[in-house]
């Protein structure tokens, strides 16, 4: 079989923090159901602390479904979501934001490397509302971008800032938002500014599969419950989904694991011969490589994907060995 | 805090055998995603095995996703779905039907005990189809029942014919399926007797979130993971939803731990001092008993649920001990 | 082919006033489309007129869409719409609510002549809220009611201030809202009474297909073109829609026409030999009567429907002559 | 009041003929409802004379619905739909496909006027399918094409044909279907080339707001009330949208106010002194002006609107007079 080391940051498995949670949540008999239990209040709390916030926190199974949870509680089926149009939203999960949001629409806006072009923001929401085209309603943030760039604050929070004097909503994919934190966001500043939902991703930061949704705008927290139920997203053992996050938490393993994997992305960097496609400022690297050479990266026995605007991505994880870093690169000069 | 040991089966904690195969997966370093890795071909596998049929197998993270993705794929959003009308699908999903399904109707069947009565699936079928109501494209099935009773083999063989007669699709809520199981029923059954989706619990049996899918009618898996991405319910990090799974079914636990809730309800009904709401042939209890001592229980320190036919309901799991039903008992018999 | 005067009032062709003034709309040339047009103007005009109000009119071209539209402004897909559990949006819609409310729930209250039972919507609103069932946002009324009952002003408005007491939104089903004015209902009351949105019934008055959807609550109104737009309910030749509503209202055609079908009701009521179901207000007449008496009544050649109560129903429209209904009464007595 | 002459081709009023169907078909009387009529049985008669088929046919209200119905029926939520970029349901139906279709996919190809370029339809469906994209299910043809082109029969085919070779149903957006038929296209080919669902045009061919829906693949008509009572477009006086069509066909005014139309395109099209943006091959002019001339044009009391693709439009439709041509074309002389 190929080695998927780089394949993707879900490739790997669970960190040893997540896991000896899940094993400890597990000991404390039974507890009641549905998000009720003191797992997972701590596990809230813990979260809460990260962000310096006392927003709502849920936890959830899967990021895709978290984010078209959000995205449909901030944008009713006739009106439109921004996003950049290569955001996972967009391109990577089967239509769920239609599924769970009625149809609401889907804007692609362009930027670089994964990043909002203000411009092209401002030029949507510049535009006359007509009854035949769904209105903008929300806009769709990623941090880290897809493409392994990560915003400045300033950025980030001029984007929000211009949606929000639009009257939208503001929904933030956090899939890989420990990457972007150990590459100098901070996380605190999320909700001064502006940020109404944000899925904190737990799979690719080194959890089984968990993710967190945070809601800052405590209107949105009614009924969330039920919402959450009636999307198959309100587990009765809830405890499993939270412990994760308590033990990547509890230490800071969160944020060390993340700087790892920043770090196994730099080494690569650095060894390949490749030219890079984007800035290499979170856990990925994507680079310019033909399709012959694809193929012999493949033969050599490494499975990586091909991306959206035709670079190859390299997905480093908290899991990646700096031994594995280097048997790829070794692999990467042979085929160059 | 009060105690939870009877308020659900889902209050317990995961068996031992799920844990471990659960920490093992997690020990195998990199897989592909999605469920392509080989720990969920070995859950699929022994699932098969487990059933007799070479059906396929997914692994989801909710069971009332999975009821609702499968009722969507057996019935379109202008047709409806027959259950019994005390079904967790129709009283404590939220309406999930109606999500995934689009406006996918809902129509109740009576019969004692959640056992749909014959006589009244028969009329709904006789009915002459009117555009203006939702005809039934779908029969729905929950063995064991809500009221912990078991359909015989032959009873639940006839509604599934009766309804394969008439042309709709079948879907089996197999949520407690072990406990059935261990009260006789023959799971190799299933495929033959025209189940075309069947729901295979894992979280009340023992899991962590967890449950499987099993397709009978091939046809019907096509496109299905696309179907369940969509839906949030295709898993990057796959192996963490079947390895419970493969723990517990690799050695028998999954029916030694059915066998053992089951004993245990039958313990609490023996020692019970309330009439009993329904025969106790799976792992719940189900008696009559009035406000006013269902409040004395809760002040004994024991939360129970007041169900929707009125009678009060414990439910034992593979972690309920024997003397927690004696605990129970004696309680039960001081405020009787 | 059988005579299907009294089988509804849609099979009756439209009033004169009505196919008048849509070909005088015709006659209009070439003007602006989508609702922007003098006639839907001057038709919106009269609407709040009649009413009193300043609220937002829209036009569209089916009531079971506009209905469900309404349904899915008030409530969102996780909560429930509370109705009589027979109205027309619970039985006779194929479930629409459901599909563009996205699975919204309908809870069905009982009460007589499909009047709501105060004490059941009491009851209903007095149940703790839970995450696995969905929680009322809002109530949905008929006025006149589908078994051919007025609420009095004093018991319609009743409801209405105790939904909003508990936050529920208000939907008022007014397909045969004329009736009910002929039979004393102010509908200047409406407004005042606290109903958000209602659904005024243009075909059951005598027109083409076209109905007036009335916005109340402007925070509603915002998108609702859109809303619209997407729903299929945004006509290009609006105009069509809105210029029968401007000639049934321009000379009192609306109130005379209704007031015509509720005599013939009391016309037939008083000379039908069966057993009266309900009380005749409005242009219904529904009587007990057995299937052997129904087939005879078929057999002399007038087609009428069995309701869901178990009761014959006899509707008369502005169409229903006089000798019309000496006929058919005729031959109830000669099957009686 | 600004002049709509050439705003759209549903601006302009119904036709004589149309109109007068109406008004005969409102003096039948009494008539069984939701399309059981004799004079909805005339009209699909005489669709289906016109097509050369034996398919079924239905009447409804909205085309945008008509559409999004028929989309829904040939690709489920988690599929997609491909239909060239600037098709009317992509760009001009505020996402009612995603609405009625529960969020399926809607993929846009591109090609020059409005015509899908084969070439690309090819590449899509030469694309690996990945469970994490909305496959393609369903290919939307649009005849004539949204910039006033026609696809010669033979390149509407081999699309057709290549869709179905790979198992994609076909829908026919067919809005301007009269106006392609005048400029030669043959309607009887639709059928055997292998159109599943055709939406035949009502609004913009003359008629007041009304469109057919014609059941090619007669598999799809099972539970197609069911489909449109619950889409809110069975409509219970069904006669009013199919007499139009009865109007239109019967001596052949469908073809000719088509003709009409197009010839006065032609007319404007050899007068306009701004260069062509498209072939003019129906009823639409497209040119290439600035900004400050179509101001210019504007002022000078013509709205038109800007499209898409940066061009002007000007619509012909039946009721478009040659000396309303004569006038614009020297308005735009004067501006030019």
């Amino acid at each position: 079989m190929a080695r998927y080391d780089f394949a993707s940051d879900n490739t790997a498995p669970a960190a040893p923090e997540a896991m000896e949670a899940l094993v400890r949540a597990n000991e404390a008999g039974f507890t009641p159901g549905y998000g009720s239990d003191p797992v997972t209040a701590a596990a809230a709390d813990a979260v809460r602390a990260l962000l310096e916030t006392d927003a709502e926190v849920r936890f959830v199974a899967s990021g895709t479904a978290a984010n078209a949870i959000c995205l449909a509680a901030l944008a009713r089926p006739f009106e439109a979501v921004l996003a950049h149009r290569h955001a996972h939203v967009l391109t990577d999960e089967t239509g769920a934001p239609g599924l769970f949001g009625h149809g609401v629409g889907l804007t692609g806006l362009e930027g670089a490397s994964g990043r909002i072009d203000p411009a092209g923001l401002e030029a949507v929401l510049a535009e006359p509302e007509v009854s035949h085209r769904q209105p903008p309603a929300a806009l769709s943030l990623t941090q880290a971008t897809e493409y392994g760039a990560v915003y400045p604050g300033e950025a980030l929070a001029a984007l929000c800032a211009r949606a929000k004097s639009s009257g939208l909503g503001v929904h933030l994919d956090g899939a890989r938002l420990a990457n972007a934190a150990a590459a100098g966001f901070d996380v605190r500043t999320i909700g001064p500014m502006g940020v109404d939902l944000l899925v904190l991703g737990g799979a690719k930061s080194g959890m089984p599969p968990c993710e967190a949704i945070v809601i800052f705008d405590r209107a949105l927290a009614r009924r969330f419950d039920a919402r959450l139920k009636q999307s198959g997203q309100l587990a009765s053992k809830g405890r499993f989904l939270a412990a994760p996050f308590l033990g990547m938490l509890a230490d800071g393993a969160w944020a060390r694991r993340a700087a790892h994997a920043n770090a196994m992305a730099a080494r690569l960097a650095a060894a390949c011969p490749f030219p890079l496609a984007h800035p290499v400022e979170a856990n990925g690297v994507f680079v310019h490589m033909d399709e012959a050479r694809l193929e012999a990266l493949r033969t050599e026995g490494w499975f990586v994907y091909r991306f959206l605007d035709g670079s190859v991505r390299f997905m480093c994880s908290w899991a990646t060995s700096a031994e594995a870093v280097d048997e790829i690169a070794a692999a990467l000069r042979r085929i160059a």
